[in-house]
């Protein structure tokens, strides 16, 4: 079977792919310093450009360098300014090595150029310029370099016009972004392969171990190094006893996968049970104060680096959903991850620690139980304890990755923790890659909120743009679940590979998911305008639609209990899950006020804890969410609850229909396989879709007795 | 791990084992009378008693037979008459090979009784009577004989009691006593190796073959033998890949098993896929019609007589839940029915046809078809249409083995065909095996229902005991889905044994439930009268007590989805299966009259399509299976709906919590094995029956708005 390229298809390098290319790298620059050589190699041999390097021993002449369309340079420490006195700082002992080529290179800046090196410039980012003919990217590392040429790649000729003199700097906002992978290394017996997963097994993993062809690894590698993915997590934050034995005696699995990831910028991470000094240490206890599972983790992680010198770290789901954690011995979610994290720092390892802590044996009984101020209750009175090497690892809401729920509280609570936002790509919720639903939107919308106090928005946050803590190091980024499998299109539904791409393009810093539609849609199925056209009428939207046929204005799930997918009003209403909507004849909602409900509205800051405590300023699509109100509240909109859920409903499923005879119109003009797969899957979206609204309708009909004002037939 | 005996502990055996016993069979009685040697050799050398045999050689003498305090005889045709003349008709063939020990029979009854042979009394059937100290019991055949002995060893001590002259004759009601095991040989990924199993694995199959060590089957084969069943489908009627080739290269598997069951007088059956022809034949088709196909078939079954000459023969679930069948050939199910009998004819084996034929692909918002009306408007217009071996196996009720559901209409529709009833055994809706259900009431219930207009009853129907259909033969009797696995005790929930003893005995014609059941507490438990009390104490009323915590009124399932435990009130309410209740916020249940709802009360004959059909007449136990009414209505009870709803269920859960205490006073007086797992069930049973209890009560105060009158608490 064929796989699908997602967006590298061998096209897009037809602009680099034809020109004349210097890639100017010193020795020792690594192997993501080869991906670009090798890169360029087989761009240029594909379409008739070339490829010149450069050695010590042999440097680029400032005539060979001038002579090129493209040059593609490691300058440690660089800054180009046009004019004015930067200071330079050569960092020590890394220029060197580059010198001999940077004469050739500041020779083609000439004199307009100053070429400067200074220290503080991350190694992931990069500075292009125009000089004549010549496009220069420069970089601090390795890492820039891949990212800088990917992003000519991705302008395609417009990046080689004539526009002599632009520059523009580029460089990721935060500093990790990551990839999670709930992949089980065998099938679990309920939840398959990859939990959550919609795109067939494992890429990683088969029958328990790593698979023997590591080719599919190679080329998601270098897809994700491709935008600027800097981590994996290689296994489920569920860990069984088959994927315990990856921190201990299968542990060379892990390796041969840092192996294929390490040229593309990449470090790998593995998902631990906290229990793993019982389970596969043999110790009768996994007490975090205790020394002897101290040096069992402390030797444990020492042999994980022997194997992999670059090993990222560990992912820890603790105390949650099952899972083992600190509590079992009374100590907090602290003891917890520093005791992991001391057994990394020797090595620069991170622990990411999730902060998803909540009762799932709730009584359904007790209403003063609120599941969303869970993580807040949890988490708030650690802040200050966590060692530097901790990440704790948030998700975007308070609940569980719904379409529509309010930013975590706990994002802008605590300053004096590293902090990473988690989204989630893999469909669990909206649609599970069987509904076209690009979710770009829906994640630009929470990195733009402005959550805290002062206005800074969770993106601010969570990259760590101030350093409000003082001497913390920087926070840590994104997290996002991916959403890939062994299918032919990587991802069940070809569309969602678009929200794979987005996820990497926003946690790099873009931050128009419209625009960064526009750009996978080019790069992965060309330049047709009316393709074009039809993809962005059928995504640009596709999350604001979804959330209509579905759970109404931020009341959430309303999904079939277990799997999740398609409507059931009920069914977690009577569940120990905490996932309530309290639907009953006269109304429907959670109170989460300080006034009468939950509290939840005061772990906020201001505004928000004061604009969602009152049903006048709490916006509509998060109202139900705040606050139980009558089916004939009238919202902000006009409407009432009840004819908005009418409305939505309906109008939602109208706008599915109109999304399959948009796709219907561009036949033939995507591959054959492509659009059959996203015809198949926009049928099956229909049908959902029409349950969707037609069980609601006839749910909170048969609840609330009123009419559709519309007269639009309820059944 | 040890087994627990069932109904059949060593020490039952002792009235019989400590007394002089002869038994007397003919050469050539075959494996069933060589088990009733083997029996009471094995008792009465564990007791203390004697067995003497008879061979042609060297016959008992009159004298020896008048020393026995037993005498279990093989006396074809017999009968005994205390006076009277009647006719005595040698069936040809037979007598001979038992006539050597007739005239020391004859001498132990002496003058009073007359020795009669007849050629139509069934060879299940036996005739015991005292005769001075003496006990004989005289069967037609062998398995007769083995379920007199079995009678002799329930009735115990007091089978032996000086009651001079005392004659009883036993016989089966139903000429079939089946049990029909839904074992896949292979673990199903959803539905585990036992599908709706709830007591472990399959005690017969493992990983795709028969098991090596059968002895748990002898067991079983020797448990079931000893209350009558004669037959048992080997596995489940769903049959994948793996149970597909039990029928063609794995029939020795089936042969091993038809060996163990063949010494207790059971034949067993196979469930096949009606799509054989193609998947294990390699045809492409399947068309009953089609030459080649009726030639695989026939092909097919004699290979299976050539391994198993007394073969039972199939099991079919045809055009029913995706199981295949004659629909797709655009023939009917007489059709395919014949095409089978004529295979298994020339060897005197028949088939089992399923009437639960409906469409699951059923659009809810379509309120004209119903479910319940499927097995009738598929079924009753090929009356006459069906083979003479072929038997229609018809569920009990219109639906799927609900605690509460009408008796089914086609039980009675059919004059021309052979029919079985089918109940369950195992508990899928009623409790799992994790509540306490004794069931026998409930069919007592069903086989006693009055269905057909001149008052002939579910049992009478069942067992064909008038032949109105003239040349036909007898119809078949009972069917039910077993309840057993590998557990220790068989059944999961050591009290779920009851079930199966007492489906036994009353397809055997044991008329009181409750009589059976102190019966099974005696062999089981012994005769402590503390025990007897609390076990009746819990299980009497258990069924009832059942249906009041869970689905109301007869309204049926209100079960989660898919594995159909615990409450869900809106779980099946949208889905594709047809079980509906239509609660909205005025009222609850299904219109199935013939003035203004599906018909379906249209089919039964007089007097129940008027009773069920005015919401005056219907009773209240099935009113929200035939009608819509709003929550006020009044029940003959004198309460409203909502509040019967409201009351059931406080009391159903508050007797939970009596079962549970008057099991925990027998402690020390039953096997600590047995009393814990009873124990553990019931704390499930309270707690699951605490679910059922307030989510039912919310759900409905939710929807209807109506407190409860008594102020109990609705959460």
């Amino acid at each position: 079977m064929s796989t699908h390229p997602m967006w590298l298809p061998d096209e897009v390098f037809r602009p680099l792919g034809s020109r004349r290319v210097l890639v100017a790298v010193g020795p020792d620059d690594g192997p993501v310093a080869q991906t670009v050589v090798d890169e360029v190699a087989a761009a240029t041999e594909r379409f008739g450009g070339s490829l010149t390097t450069t050695t010590e021993s042999d440097p680029v002449t400032a005539e060979v360098a001038a002579s090129q369309d493209v040059i593609l340079a490691i300058v440690p420490g660089v800054a180009v300014a046009g004019s004015a006195a930067t200071r330079m700082v050569p960092r020590p002992g890394t220029a060197e090595r580059h010198d001999p080529y940077l004469p050739a290179i500041a020779a083609v800046l000439g004199e307009r150029f100053t070429l400067l090196r200074w220290a503080t410039i991350g190694s992931d980012s990069f500075t292009t310029l125009r000089v004549g003919r010549t496009t220069l990217v420069m970089a601090d590392g390795a890492a820039g370099l891949l990212y800088g040429m990917h992003a000519l790649v991705r302008r395609g000729d417009s990046a080689f016009a004539d526009t002599e003199g632009e520059t523009w700097w580029d460089g990721p906002v935060h500093p990790i972004r990551m990839l999670d992978h709930w992949d089980n290394t065998v099938v679990h017996p309920v939840m398959g392969q990859v939990e959550r997963g919609y795109a067939g097994g494992s890429i990683f993993w088969s029958e328990g171990r790593v698979r023997d062809d590591l080719s599919r690894v190679a080329q998601y590698a270098r897809l994700l190094g491709s935008v600027g993915i800097n981590a994996v997590g290689l296994n489920n934050v569920n860990v069984h006893a088959a994927e315990a034995r990856l921190l201990t005696d299968h542990v060379g699995d892990v390796a041969r996968l840092a192996e294929v990831f390490r040229p593309h910028g990449i470090r790998v991470y593995l998902s631990v049970s906290f229990a793993a000094p019982i389970t596969v240490g043999g110790l009768d206890s996994a007490d975090p104060l205790d020394r002897a599972v101290q040096d069992w983790w402390t030797s444990a992680v020492a042999r994980v680096y022997e194997a992999i010198p670059d090993f990222g770290g560990l992912v820890v789901k603790a105390d949650s959903e099952g899972q083992p954690g600190p509590f079992a011995y009374g100590r907090d979610h602290a003891d917890g991850a520093n005791l992991l994290a001391r057994a990394l720092a020797p090595f620069g390892g991170t622990v990411f620690w999730r902060a998803f802590v909540y009762d799932h044996h709730q009584d359904w009984r007790d209403r003063s139980t609120d599941r969303a101020r869970a993580a807040y209750d949890h988490f708030t009175p650690l802040d200050g304890r966590f060692d530097d090497n901790v990440v704790l690892q948030v998700k975007y809401g308070p609940m569980d990755f719904q379409a529509r729920e309010p930013v975590s509280p706990v994002i802008a609570a605590m300053p004096q923790t590293r902090l990473a936002v988690e989204l989630q790509v893999t469909q669990e919720y909206t649609g599970q890659q069987q509904h076209a639903v690009y979710l770009g939107p829906q994640w630009d919308e929470i990195l733009r909120f402005p959550l805290a106090e002062d206005g800074r928005t969770v993106a601010y946050l969570a990259a760590g743009l101030s350093q409000h803590h003082g001497q913390r190091p920087p926070t840590a980024g994104l997290v996002a679940v991916s959403n890939v499998g062994d299918d032919e299109f990587w991802t069940g539904h070809p569309l969602a590979q678009a929200n794979l791409y987005a996820f990497a393009r926003l946690a790099w810093g873009e931050e128009d998911p419209i625009a960064v539609l526009d750009e996978w849609i080019g790069l992965t199925l060309g330049d047709d305008p009316a393709v074009r056209a039809a993809v962005h009428e059928v995504l640009d939207g596709s999350w604001r639609t979804y959330e209509k046929y579905t759970a109404p204005l931020g009341v959430g799930f309303m999904v079939r209990p277990g799997h999740h997918y398609g409507p059931d009003v009920d069914g977690y209403e009577y569940t120990a899950w905490g996932t309530y909507h309290f639907a009953d004849r006269d109304g429907i909602g959670v109170d989460r006020t300080r006034a009468t409900g939950t509290g939840f509205t005061g772990q906020y800051a201001a505004p928000w804890r004061d604009v969602y405590e009152s049903v006048e300023t709490c916006p509509d699509e998060l109202l139900l969410f705040f606050h139980h109100v009558p089916y004939t509240h009238v919202l902000h909109s006009g409407s009432t609850v009840i004819q908005h859920l009418y409305d939505t409903h309906a109008d939602g499923y109208d706008e599915v229909v109109r999304m399959a005879s948009t796709c219907a119109a561009v036949q033939g003009k995507v591959p054959d396989a492509f659009f059959d797969r996203v015809t198949q899957r926009l049928a099956e979206q229909e049908r959902s879709a029409r349950e969707w609204r037609d069980q609601l309708r006839s749910a909170f009909f048969r609840r609330s007795g009123i009419p559709d004002a519309t007269g639009r037939r309820i059944y």
